[in-house]
């Protein structure tokens, strides 16, 4: 059994099926029918006008809205154990040719208020130093948990009143909503945030991604830097297809439902193991390296977090019977 | 009848029926069984030991390759016609990190030694102007010709005497080996091809392209390149299919060899029209604005293509049913 | 005798003797007394307010400029023959992170608004291609003509119309004010010119160029990336000290009309030689290699422009006996 | 009096007379003879063939070296108060193409094996990391201390195992070399750094740093990186002549001992006050914010450096009669 990536879980037949359903002769890149309902679809959900642009991977929508939102000669203020640091291979600093990235700590991968006035404090604001233009905030985070709304309001009056715009990489967005039950309006502009990386591949699509604008107006240069990426597929109504296919019926809340309950009852029996409270659909656990193997050899598979913690990720693929006897090996441990 | 591009035409069946197998549990990213298939099966039909990695655009192609030829301070020779430079919105500048594009001329999109000499000529080597590092040659052009293995066989020995690196922008390599019947390897490093960028989208893929490499000793730098670039692909495998599916049976010869053939029969009434002979897929006819307004008016889809000249594209959908009223048509104007 | 540039004269000893006195502990980088000047002596002359920055080189200048007028997925319209397309190894490039270079044809290196209307015209707006968002001119041009204010007029009125800006790499723009007679205002932001890089070194500084900006709100974005380029020099009260030297007594405007006049004496044998109209510090001579070596064995040192020409560059320092055998060599060839 | 920076400090005045008699016409941009001594003239200094170029500032030397060393992909890892860190902009981005900086921690600003060991471990090696490339020492550190040839020797050989390559910023190489005693050989490629920026502004020069390529290979890269970037001057040989003049008789050396025995003067009465050895040119003092206000009340500039702390610069031109009086006021506190 898998545990070790949402990444690894297959594709859900509903968005299997809208792929094959897109499969007519239409126009190319984006200018198909399909792309053309996206921003009607996502301002809906949004409660407010929005623009989206598809793309294929959560690093070049979180690249693409860095470069929007932060000078070559600017930086961006984001937790030190984020995705945008640790595993995009410096494509934010590529896309935004070469912001730079100011890692800030903060307890299981979250930022605030404090955290980020204390950085921005240490920054001369000559023009010898590099100044921060902009927040990333990942939620959920790296390390699994929520931001609430009040949490995202916080920090968003703070950017208004310093000039920073905000960047939400919300590769597990929907868990996140899922998890506080707030609205996908209060997790994201209500709270100042600026751009979206919204993600749907972890949560059940194939490779479809939605970065969603709150300011329309920026709309052209985005579409300019994601084709100057290389990130304006031709066939691009296969993409559409997942995203619209994703918000049919709250389908992407649904799932983020199933992946959260099946990361509670994993942890149920986990105890004094738990490093983090489980608020999304990862979980964090304490074991030795005796008791991984022991895990292993049973059959799962999982990731190692640094020393003597396992990261075990579930998805909307994994139901009762895959999880309950996992969180009986572990409470068995 | 949609003849504007080869990107418009539906995904083949196979090649569908491919990605729906691959959907069960793999590993991420391009560790997963599909992708690991590929360096052989690409080996395989170019008769030689290559890398290949899979990128969603021939956009993404391109630039990476490019990169990897190029330095930053350097320049490109290309048909100043070329995909990369009239249709790419400055990615390969922006993966190279500003290499120069020094566009040259040439019938129907080729280019040629005594082109590339003169064009070298006019360069003083001082440390003032930009200094060609790479060729990038487009089979089939962008006029729908098809470089000969003799032709390329020129060019590459002139580019190894001038120290030069080789890239071949392939969106329709299918198409030129298709029509030339020469062999992949004959096309490509034999005639001291370095990067292939070996489309398949517009032959019946859904947005899978591989970036072939002649020297796997890139490979690493290539997959460091490709993650930056926000390419690779979390769930990589639905990629590796399409592409595993296009080689089996040798489907993208026989979907190019459709496509080819399709644009015969369409320039079969063209005579005098026809702007340049038709060795892929694409044809190119002399069209008064009045004549195009009828062809289109009779359900017909193309693009102009400067003035007075029309741009039909045919793809391995086109059938007998779709082109023998079109070519009827043209001749009937 | 040397013609072969500008650059090759010496430093003019009210430059030095502004420099050696300069030589006295003050700020660092540009805190100083004499850089605090130049804003308001640069106003004086320009007769409005504008912004200045000095820099070491017009190469910097002019990247510099472009960087703050074009983004890096746009274009700039050029000369083809521009120095900044042929002499400076990309750095427009670099500075722009990837913005490409769109060189237009003209006479004697001349933009007009016909030239950039109809290469305007030859882009298609759509995310594919690369749009042009400013225009840089070359004042006096690379063929030693001059633009008059009449001229650049037009083209600020084109551009003004077409939401493009406009640069203006002046690295001789004294000898074309010398020449027309014009003001400053009328040579640059009466004609809606955005940015001008205001050349003194090649008019008898030793390393000083003038950045000047008509909208000085973009100065702090400017002096963030003149740091971030390497150009924010440690001890900049020796630059600003030549600039204030040059603009003391109009003595950049003297200078120039030296140089211009010695152009004009250079040219007055040449007769039918002569290939462009004399309106600023060079002059272009046809001759025979055969000829071209008979002047070089007399002695005299220049450029081969091109098969069969000559570029001889006159300076401030080249006087009567510098100039007059030198024409007489010409006129009796 | 300035304690506040060595880039306060005059222009000494063997160096101003170098300038002066450089002041004829010859060869632009670095064909002059002056520049063309440099590299036997280093190459004598450092015991070894060296290629040497001539920049403007020690932010270019530091960002141009860079480039050399490490691809846009990597990372560079340094002490996180390096000047290239806090103190340009972003050059090192802008220069590398968006390589990241890798902060590391160490006491005084020193680096050692340990601490770059750590860090390595924690990079994993897969495609979604960055990775380091190189390691950027700086010498004397940001806190004044000198690494001593063994220590650097220690981390070359560390970094040969592990395929790094070293820089040295050495904008005060000059007065580390003065404080060990040890030869510039033994301070730089013997304990096999690459490239070293040796800095001479803020030892008496005007605007002159060498960047020293101990693989003399890179020469070509190095001069159209640099040309790139706007740093070839024109007027080069004004820059050469600093250089050579420096050279001659070790004035480098004289100025830095000058500089370091002023530290040591006003460092003398300072007891516990002392946060670091006095290993270079630089003095940092516990001082109350009261304290430091009666200093600059008697008339003594400096940094303040963080709480509680003030940086004493000293510079060639510092003599016994400026620096005994506040050595006098600082134990009299």
């Amino acid at each position: 059994m898998r545990f070790f990536s949402d990444n690894a879980a297959p594709v859900a037949p509903a968005i299997m099926a809208a792929i094959e359903q897109a499969n007519a002769a239409d126009t190319a890149y984006d200018g198909d029918t399909l792309s053309g309902h996206l921003d009607v679809a996502f301002s809906t959900l949004f409660e407010r006008e929005v623009a989206v642009l598809w793309v294929s991977t959560g690093t070049a929508a979180n690249a693409l809205a860095l470069s929007l939102l932060c000078p070559p000669y600017g930086g961006v203020l984001c937790h030190e154990a984020a995705h945008i640091v640790g595993d995009e291979c410096g494509a934010p600093e590529f896309y935004t040719h070469g912001a730079r990235l100011m890692g800030c700590t903060g307890e299981g991968g979250k930022l605030d208020v404090d955290t980020l006035a204390a950085r921005l404090a240490g920054v001369r604001p000559d023009v010898h130093q590099v100044q921060p233009h902009t927040v990333s905030l990942t939620n959920a985070t790296e390390s699994g948990l929520s931001y609430r709304p009040s949490e995202i309001a916080a920090i968003g009056a703070f950017c208004r009143e310093n000039g920073l715009a905000i960047h939400m990489d919300g590769a597990r967005f929907a868990n996140a909503v899922a998890f506080t039950g707030a609205s996908p309006a209060e997790m994201s502009w209500r709270g100042s945030v600026d751009f979206l990386s919204f993600g749907f591949t972890k949560n059940g699509a194939m490779n479809a991604e939605a970065l969603v604008l709150f300011d329309p107006a920026l709309v052209e240069e985005a579409r300019r830097r994601r084709k100057r990426g290389g990130h304006l597929l031709s066939k691009g109504r296969f993409i559409a297809a997942q995203l619209l296919a994703m918000l049919e019926g709250d389908r992407w809340l649904v799932n983020a439902r199933a992946a959260n309950c099946a990361a509670q009852k994993v942890a149920a029996g986990a105890g004094d193991r738990l490093l983090y409270p489980v608020e999304a659909n990862e979980v964090f656990l304490r074991l030795s390296p005796e008791e991984a193997g022991r895990l292993r050899a049973a059959g799962y598979d999982f990731y190692d977090w640094g020393e003597g913690v396992a990261r075990l990720v579930t998805s909307w693929h994994h139901d009762e019977a895959d999880v309950a006897p996992f969180a009986h090996a572990i409470a068995a441990l």
